[in-house]
């Protein structure tokens, strides 16, 4: 196993946050400009607790609400923490502990404590939230509470502003302001945040890795799955991930979001199948994101090849054109062209390029978008490209995906099988012979540099060759050498 | 690794199910007596998809509602299901989905796919509760509707019953009825349902017996954790766990409900070390919940030794005793006893026995209960016995567990030296050579039979001298000869 000898995984420099918080003021400042008057705060929530249905001890382990993880990086939960725009000064307020939590959950800390261990600069607990607003009001009278409601608009959900804080209800509170440049900021990493994503990468680059050298025909699905969280965690400190491990094998790689309790990576798989694993852990709340796809048995057939390198070309181009001034929107369009424009010479597709990219006919075998910024943002809602979650013009230090893929979903190919304005575009007999063949998606995170871009998960193996190479070096299951 | 070759998880049968909802027709039926009458249903809501805060793709892989699961066996978030008492016909209503569903998250199941899969008698496909109340009226017009209402008592949680469901509000329901009756008849476990609970068991026992063998000085307590869920998940398909892994070496193992996003298992172990893990694997949604404490170097000291035997001793001597008719209460007081006498003969404490359990010095190093049944149920509420969560008399087939601990908690300590009532039975100076000590708790998993009781984890070394002569022989890093 990697990572095998323990050591100690990444200590989180606490002045990342100190940096987030001082980058927010100076946004908030400049968003008030002329008007800018004292006594304006921002109060955030953090995340609480949850357990599973009405049981009575935690099952769900505790993670923090990313937003205000972001600007606070705590980890304890109950808190909320404030910040006065004026002076810069922040508040944080842990909830005040019953005196069992010292039998049952562990030390209860002081204010000291907290201020060492987060660097802000004053701490208070809380009980149901009392005692916040009156520490800021008598820190500086209190004018206006930016409040954070924020809408992901992928899934709708709405993480509400906080109402129960007593008191709030006396002073004037804005949830409008916060959200888009809160969520603005986190699009754009500082070298401290930076730092930990790579660290992530890191420990996703050594995991799957691993479950090439480990994966072997008649294995389960969820067996990666398994080794892939262990490997994370044990060698890497990483008890969370940022989403559900995709497992999926066969027929399963066209399923774009396997590997839910519907769908739990519970199929024992095959000589002659390929593996595509989308897995990625989590540090301190800084995820990555990283696919790939392999043959179990360490040799890709010829019709695996075809759409492996289609994929693996759109992918690579990508990278080559990805820096500051590109728009991601003609990045989308140019990975499916290629894409297009193997499957034609696989004998799949017959007709001009640029007429099937204006019908989307790209949209049939990739209904994904290219990538997305690396904390969940935004999409664009523009019909055709409406799962690619950013039509931005890239700038430096974004963090984004890459991650093409060319998948056959029956549902789409019946679909457009049937309409006569795609159809003419599909050499039928052919494409028939992919049907549960699954598919194939390679992703890697990139940070958006000056002149180009730094491939995070540079040192996996990528191309057919080195796949097979690797693996045939190293898998002891598929004629490796170890 | 054990479990090293891929194998085939337990396969459930399905009949686990039909019987328990067989068991609650019984129930119900004998409930209403002479008054029964025709129209009543039972409506259980099972459990809704979660994401974490406001996040687009759901990283909280979803774990079935145990009441739900409990009676229709079925691991797809969003049903709801139905139960006609008098004639004893059971619904399905799972939701009806999106037709994206096929392209992100699997194919869509038609009712055929969900009746063979769950034994119900018929499945209708509902939209936010529709079409539940009208399936159910026109198979036999509605007189009651019993819904659950579950309160946990420990963790004081409500498990609300449905109440959107359209039409609802046009019947009588009643959410008093069903729950201690459900609640009751999980305390009872049939045959098929132990077999579930046996498998887990093993799970546990064959991913504790690696701690055993891996676990060595200078590791992180996180890795031990990391490796408990690869075993379990890898070798034996529990993808969840019943409960937070509790990694807690040296001073850490008195804090009972270690292991939380406050207290992380990320301590740093050292030679000389007990660990105490108390971690369970959970199948189908049958957990298992299990302890073991043992040295990090695979050496016990003396100190180490003396509370080892008092804990040792108490969970030996209640497995002797634990059988129809006993009363859990005095398994309790009987532990407490033991753990007293051991500590006595130590030279911790001095003065009569029975005055110090009469005075629950015995609370002070053991604050918890001695056991719980193995699905979560109300506890007493006596004061002094708070966190024993059960006063009942044994019965046949009852699974419970058996945990008896001892600990050096410096709050109860600190407290009980301050109390002239509880310090004349303390020897202070010996007491305060184990602060910082932490704790010993050993718990097994066990089956009430007619004449005694079944240990599920009898397989794992619990003596010192079996713990030392496993490790001894088996871990490589304590001198074991693998």
């Amino acid at each position: 196993m990697s990572f095998n000898t323990p050591k100690n995984p990444l200590k989180i420099n606490i002045q990342l946050f100190v940096e987030n918080r001082q980058r927010l003021i100076n946004k908030l400042k400049n968003n008030f400009g002329g008007e800018f008057e004292e006594g304006i705060f921002v109060l955030l929530k953090g995340g609480k607790e949850k357990t599973r249905y009405n049981t009575d001890f935690g099952e769900i382990v505790f993670r923090q609400e990313s937003y205000f993880f972001w600007t606070f990086g705590v980890h304890e939960p109950g808190c909320y923490g404030a910040i006065d725009i004026n002076s810069g000064k922040s508040f944080l307020f842990p909830p005040k502990l019953a005196p069992d939590y010292a039998i049952w959950d562990g030390k209860i800390q002081n204010e000291h404590w907290f201020l060492n261990k987060y660097k802000v600069d004053q701490v208070v607990f809380h009980e149901n939230g009392s005692k916040i607003i009156e520490t800021l009001n008598a820190f500086n009278p209190i004018n206006k509470l930016l409040l954070l409601r924020a809408e992901n608009t992928d899934s709708g959900i709405v993480l509400e502003p906080p109402t129960k804080i007593p008191g709030l209800d006396k002073f004037e509170t804005d949830t409008k302001i916060l959200y888009p440049i809160i969520a603005e900021l986190r699009v754009i990493k500082t070298d401290l945040e930076i730092e930990v994503l790579k660290y992530a990468s890191k420990c996703a680059n050594e995991a799957h890795k691993e479950l090439m050298r480990h994966v072997k025909p008649n294995m389960f699905e969820y067996q990666m799955e398994s080794l892939f969280r262990h490997i994370s965690y044990y060698g890497g400190g990483c008890r969370h991930l940022g989403y559900t491990c995709i497992a999926a094998t066969g027929c399963n790689a066209a399923i774009l979001h396997y590997g839910h309790a519907g769908a739990p990576n519970d199929r024992q798989f095959n000589d002659g199948d390929l593996c595509l694993f989308d897995m990625g852990p989590e540090y301190n709340c800084y995820g990555s994101d990283v696919t790939c796809t392999f043959p179990a048995n360490g040799k890709f057939t010829e019709k695996q090849k075809l759409i492996y390198n289609a994929v693996y070309r759109a992918n690579r181009t990508v990278f080559k054109e990805a820096k500051p001034g590109i728009r991601w929107t003609e990045m989308h369009l140019l990975a499916e062209k290629i894409i297009l424009e193997d499957l034609q010479a696989g004998g799949l597709l017959i007709g001009k390029i640029e007429e099937m990219v204006e019908k989307r006919i790209g949209a049939i075998f990739m209904p994904h978008g290219l990538g997305h910024f690396m904390d969940a943002l935004p999409r664009s809602d523009k019909p055709g490209l409406k799962s690619l979650r950013t039509t931005r013009i890239l700038k430096e230090k974004m963090c984004i995906t890459i991650e093409p893929g060319c998948y056959f979903i029956d549902t789409l190919l019946d679909k457009a099988f049937a309409d006569p304005e795609l159809s003419k575009y599909l050499v039928k007999e052919k494409i028939e012979e992919f049907r549960g063949f699954g598919g194939v998606r390679i992703e890697d995170d990139i940070i958006i540099l000056a002149n180009g871009n730094l491939n995070m998960n540079a040192e996996l193996p990528r191309t057919v060759e080195e796949i097979e190479e690797f693996m045939s070096l190293n898998n002891k299951n598929c004629g490796g050498k170890q």
